[in-house]
């Protein structure tokens, strides 16, 4: 990580300096997302992996599609602390928006998938969300919808097999168009001044001051984007607690859960975790891995006192939540898929 | 009932007689369906009842919405027999297709509800679908949402309290706009022979002659339609086993649910149910009351030994089959909505 602080310090140096000279730590939502060379997008392939998004046959009950806990009618979450999955057994870790998440070099909280064709082949069989018992089964279940047979071979080729790999290469795909581009602050860095309010950008300032951006910088405000520098699968981490022993890592838990450690067993990876993307983010509380927090003011104040032991003022809390608010984006108006009937 | 039958018996004699002239006993899904005068379908009430037909506020644990259950993405069901709503507990009575429902003039399979609203008061509170507690409990939740207040304030006007009233008129609003006109078999009325295939025809013919079309008429091939003789509230049942103690009774317990009398406690009503609607009839397995049926061929089967007293040929059921695909309709390609966030 040390490079990158090096890098980051110094630019935030600069800016502060030079305005918006030089290196940019914020920077718009790029036009196009990262697509991996093996998994272009086409048009036939994201409108199979629509399909296959709103399908709750993918669930082992079917009761439960991608939509249930990312609810792209929403702003791609749903507004739960933890969700319960397919078989009733509830998760230990707030679902994310899955907006934006194409610019992500890795995914879950604790990073532990290098890409998003490896994170959905996890939530697919995960007991705690779809619940199917193997990707086998999966592909059973798929494979027994007579309709997605005709639609595989739109997408993929007719030589291509519906296998785990080209059903969770078509949800990617489809992920992949979930974007929220043109945001007031997007607008904001293109150089409409007016685009965003004082408090907005006293907000932005103090964001930068008080140290948040030292890592909720660059297109996601989540650290390094892919083919900026970091590389699909290369993790951004951050320790959460970083003061620990506070209040607030009593009263909403922040410690009970080591994070990453879990995934590598690595003592110096206990309690990091994935800087997580703050598009939308006044769109998609509760906050935190645990979603144990409420409000965005509580969840600014909070992140104050652990990651920077600061007491932030409570004009200062107000102005970077106005801040953070710029950062929701213009949400697509998807039409609905036609599901295959049996 | 004598009056109708009389009616359409004479009907198909003059079908049969006389080709298309005269009195019709089939007809294209009319371009409107009839909207009651005092719940005008307006632009803004049908975007708000969409946003409440997707919305999981709207069930007691917030795990389901209407189109759980009435996926309009599929074709308007959920293709269980029975299903399990917000509390987890079954219903007895299949979940039908919710397209083209604003053609009935009752609704539920016993007819209990005489207008779509009321159907829609009864589904929010049932304990086996959305669950929630009351009419109250609804409304609150629905007022504890900030932005619903000023959309409903757009749908209906400043002075128009948010109530029961508004959020089951707004979901019947949208509910009526899920129309699927321009089934080949309504093209084919339209005079393009061509729309349907020769076994289709053969099928159409078999449909009239056995006796299908006694109760099986008119613009969603379910008896008299609001506007047309019959009014809203007016419902159309027929006994349904007709002819008892059959082997496809015992086998597939069509008789274990006594239907309307539930309703009326009148022994006239013992086992007699709303015609159901055959419109997409192809593409909403399973079938009867109680889901209890897995294919059309089946269903055509049993519906000719239960009600007709006749077994059907092999050739007859698959010509009666190929007709019914043809009244799969063209189904709308709604946008998704974007549902408030708290």
């Amino acid at each position: 990580m040390s490079r990158w602080l090096t890098l980051v310090a110094s630019s935030l140096m600069l800016l502060s300096a030079a305005g918006h000279a030089g290196f940019e730590p914020f920077q718009p939502l790029p036009a196009q997302p990262p697509i991996p060379s093996d998994n272009p997008q086409t048009p036939a392939k994201i409108a199979l992996g629509k399909q296959l998004y709103f399908d709750k046959r993918l669930s082992a009950t079917y009761t439960v599609s991608c939509n249930a806990c990312h609810n792209v009618m929403s702003a791609g979450d749903d507004g739960k602390a933890v969700s319960r999955g397919a078989l009733g057994m509830q998760g230990t870790r707030s679902a994310p928006t899955l907006y934006n998440v194409a610019y992500q070099t890795v995914y879950f909280w604790d990073g532990r998938a290098v890409s998003l064709e490896a994170a959905i082949k996890e939530h697919l069989i995960s007991p705690t969300e779809m619940g199917m018992k193997d990707a086998s089964a999966v592909v059973e279940r798929i494979w027994a919808t007579g309709d997605y047979k005709q639609v595989f071979a739109n997408a993929f080729g007719a030589g291509v097999a519906l296998s785990y790999d080209t059903i969770t290469q078509a949800l990617a795909a489809y992920i992949r168009t979930l974007r929220t581009p043109d945001s007031d602050f997007d607008r904001y860095l293109r150089g409409d001044e007016k685009a965003i309010s004082r408090q907005a950008k006293r907000g932005y300032e103090a964001f930068i001051e008080v140290g948040c951006a030292s890592c909720h910088f660059w297109v996601n405000l989540s650290g390094p984007v892919p083919g900026l520098a970091f590389e699909m699968g290369e993790g951004f981490y951050e320790l959460f607690p970083n003061y620990p022993n506070t209040k607030d890592e009593a009263r909403y838990r922040l410690a009970d859960d080591i994070g990453r450690y879990n995934v590598t067993k690595d003592e110096t990876d206990r309690r990091m975790w994935r800087v997580p993307v703050l598009r939308n983010v006044a769109l998609t509380a509760p906050y935190f891995h645990n979603g144990s927090v409420k409000t965005l003011e509580e969840a600014i104040r909070v992140m104050g006192a652990t990651q920077l032991n600061k007491r932030l003022t409570r004009d200062q809390i107000a102005d970077i939540a106005a801040f953070l608010h710029t950062v929701s984006g213009r949400f697509p108006t998807h039409r609905f898929p036609k599901l295959p009937v049996d």
